[in-house]
């Protein structure tokens, strides 16, 4: 990144908190440590927490040496300066009061021409007062922009996203928020405009003509890991679904957009969440498989069932894990299952997306006894990084073909140097480039078809499928595929 | 290979010789040692020089141990059993009455039903008059088949060609005679077929519609070697370009055969020499380009020039290096060249297609002061055996566009256990499976168009290009692809 930089103070709300600590302190580190960030900048963090500067600045230095090792903490203090903390209670108009002054201060003393990240670092709940609270207060009116950048959950459905982009459209601008979706940082999310749209094999080759389906898994081996509280009211549906899966297909099957800008990508992926068929009533159980996780034995050792979990009741219907069958009804798309799956406790934690081929209607090579494969493109996006595409070559000494996979990975140094999905988000939020931020209507859209599954749910009578923790997911997952005459490419070895 | 196994004599015209000791030996002792012969075979050595069994059966365990190591000697002496040795005057009738008798006892000795495949492992002249004299002294005429297995060069130009067919047709069928090109023995060369049937993905993009261009370099580090007089005679374009490059050009272009059958296969060959645009008169500047090594460095050594290698006249004309653009004026290729070049004394050795893809009308990543690169699928021949695709991706970190390499290399196991090519070459002779042989009508349309080439370069008052030993060649092949705007793409680190 070699861009034109902004100076900037970033406000932190919930400051103590976890993201804070594990994400933000060390993404805003490395945009320093790489020149991505001037000596004009300054971060100010809020919180209930009667802390001080130095707590917070021992907070930060010790997210630093965790990363970088104990050599980095010494080079850090001049960046370590750039930090103060505020006591903050989000609902006292005082505290904006002194968050004003205290501003106009932090842009005094580092230079900075009154440009201002909110960041919601914290429980959702106060996203709408804090956002008015900025507004009303007068926190915007510098002589430079002002951002509010909002993290997951949007909402809990769609009314409940509605009721909250109301409130905080009163005080920012659709062209002020940034909505993370922290998907769209990763290296390979990102790549995946880049390999459709600068290849001119994959031109002629991306289109229900020749694609025969996509499979997009996003699986965890982590259980709920004492989130049990926060879980049950959202499951995998909303907690992924909603927002990480839905934006991947949405990348998958946007058409070419016009440039490479903002708006003309966000318009593009739009059209795809318009043209999604939703899926209700009774073609629920044909689609979509909600399942929680059983006991089961994990690297060995055995694991609590979900039912088992702290705060989680005894009944919970909350899924751990969801499958489902996606048809975009476009002419690029039509007859094309979009495959997904996401879950807790599964046997790897692997995202990645598998575009499988339609095979030649007549292949010479083909035997009876022995089938050849179609031909994939897989894009690993984490934990491993890179491409593979999986051709039949011959069969060495034989004249039967056999699968061959052409790999590209990251070597060690480039993932050493690959930015985190924070610290990409935040350059760009910096930036003033939304491309790989939520706009209102992906959200709106996203929420409109989870809530008519949830809907579906709620209506049926069908059970929740069960599997065990540290499988790949319940059998119906398999059979929702099988039904297509297809099945789940392994996630491993691939 | 599990297949049916054939039961024969080899009987080799030249077994005193570099062919027979190199390639023929250790191939039919792979032959045996992998289980694809059974102990129903014999091989008789035939040559003029004064040998007993005992030493040809020496020079092949000799030949073993260089292969296999000393351990496989003793293993090897049943093996060994099998050979036996004749002196023989190929212009004395009574030498091929005696290889009667010797056959008759072999068939004996080993239980082999009348199979028979006559070698012609040594100097063309006498190809014709061995044919003949097998045929009229009844050495064909047994219980089983006989097959001629004949080694290039198959004529110097068509006339010598035509003759030489005519006079082996007298004795042998087409379907009993089997033109070696070792380059169809090849394990990659085998798979370029499969890659273009076998693969969806190559279906839709194997035409003039996403295919720029096509190259294919056969480059060797080699210089004559002592070889001086016969290469003379020869040079690149008949030592190389009539056979080698040309099969290959003809698997690349092939149409998809109704099915993988011999005649099925060389039928759509021949059809793309058919279509292969004649360079003639005054073309062939602007078409071929053919060039002489002159002193150079290679590996920190210096070595000759061509005119001062041994046996090689001081004012020799002959190339030992040839660049064409060939063009197939057929419905599917027209308009996409297909480059070619092979050399000897450059800098690597190295047999690899490059096939580069169109690059899409618009790319939204490309910027004027850094292009994106076409995709391209490189096939690697030799010394290296793989297939590697060449995209465009994500630059790390960054929004620009890097060329990615997706590879597969054959493993080291692999390797081993591939097959030399005059391993397979004589099993499909023993199968009776021609494909990968040539068939006269390939040999005659080579012969047109490299006759056409040579004809055009003695009316040519244009000298001799001149490269460097050691180098990739002359400088005229760089402007003969810069002509259409292109390049070669390098053949190392690819």
């Amino acid at each position: 990144m070699n861009t034109e930089q902004a100076e900037t103070v970033f406000v932190i709300f919930g400051s103590t908190g976890d993201l804070a600590k594990r994400k933000l302190f060390p993404s805003i580190y490395n945009l320093y440590r790489k020149g991505n960030l001037t000596d004009k900048f300054a971060v100010l963090g809020l919180g209930r927490r009667n802390w001080d500067n130095e707590t917070l600045r021992d907070v930060v230095k010790e997210s630093i040496v965790t990363e970088h090792g104990q050599d980095a903490a010494s080079e850090a203090e001049s960046f370590l300066n750039h930090f103060s903390y505020m006591p903050f209670d989000v609902t006292n108009r005082e505290s904006y009061q002194q968050l004003g002054d205290q501003l106009a201060i932090l842009d005094e003393t580092f230079q900075i021409p009154g440009n201002r990240i909110f960041y919601m670092a914290m429980a959702p709940e106060f996203f709408g007062l804090i956002a008015q609270s900025i507004n009303n207060e007068g926190l915007k009116e510098t002589k430079g922009w002002s951002r509010l950048v909002i993290e997951k959950p949007f909402g809990t459905d769609l009314k409940s996203a509605i009721q909250l982009n109301e409130e905080i459209r009163k005080a920012f601008s659709e062209d002020e928020i940034y909505r993370i979706d922290h998907y769209l940082g990763k290296e390979m999310v990102q790549n995946i405009q880049v390999i459709r749209f600068a290849n001119g094999i994959f031109g002629p080759l991306w289109n229900n003509r020749n694609i025969a389906n996509i499979q997009v898994t996003s699986s965890e081996q982590l259980g709920v890991e004492g989130r049990g509280s926060y879980y049950e009211k959202s499951g995998a549906l909303r907690d992924m679904v909603q927002n990480h899966m839905l934006q991947m297909v949405s990348l998958l099957a946007m058409d070419v957009p016009l440039q490479l800008s903002t708006d003309d990508i966000r318009s593009e992926k739009i059209k795809v969440l318009r043209a999604l068929r939703p899926v209700m009533g009774e073609t629920i159980s044909k689609n979509v498989v909600r399942a929680q996780y059983s006991e089961g034995t994990m690297n060995g050792e055995r694991v609590k069932g979900y039912l088992q979990e702290e705060n989680v009741s005894e009944t919970s219907h909350t899924e751990t894990y969801v499958a489902a069958r996606l048809m975009i009804d476009n002419h690029v798309w039509a007859g094309v299952p979009f495959y997904i799956r996401t879950g807790k406790r599964m046997a790897v934690k692997s995202t990645k997306i598998v575009v499988e081929f339609k095979e030649l209607p007549l292949n010479l090579y083909r035997k009876e006894e022995k089938q050849t494969g179609p031909n994939l493109l897989i894009i690993h996006i984490q934990p491993d990084e890179g491409i593979t595409i999986v051709l039949n070559g011959k069969r060495i000494g034989s004249a039967d073909t056999t699968p061959v996979h052409l790999e590209y990975r990251h070597d060690s140094e480039d993932r050493v140097n690959t930015p985190e999905a924070y610290e990409r988000l935040l350059f760009d939020c910096m930036m003033g480039d939304a491309t790989n931020f939520a706009h209102w209507d992906e959200v709106s859209l996203s929420w409109s078809l989870v809530d008519a599954i949830s809907n579906a749910w709620e209506k049926s009578d069908k059970v929740l499928a069960s599997y065990e923790a540290g499988s790949m997911g319940p059998k119906e997952a398999d059979q929702l595929l099988e039904a297509d005459g297809n099945s789940w490419w392994p996630v491993e070895n691939m």
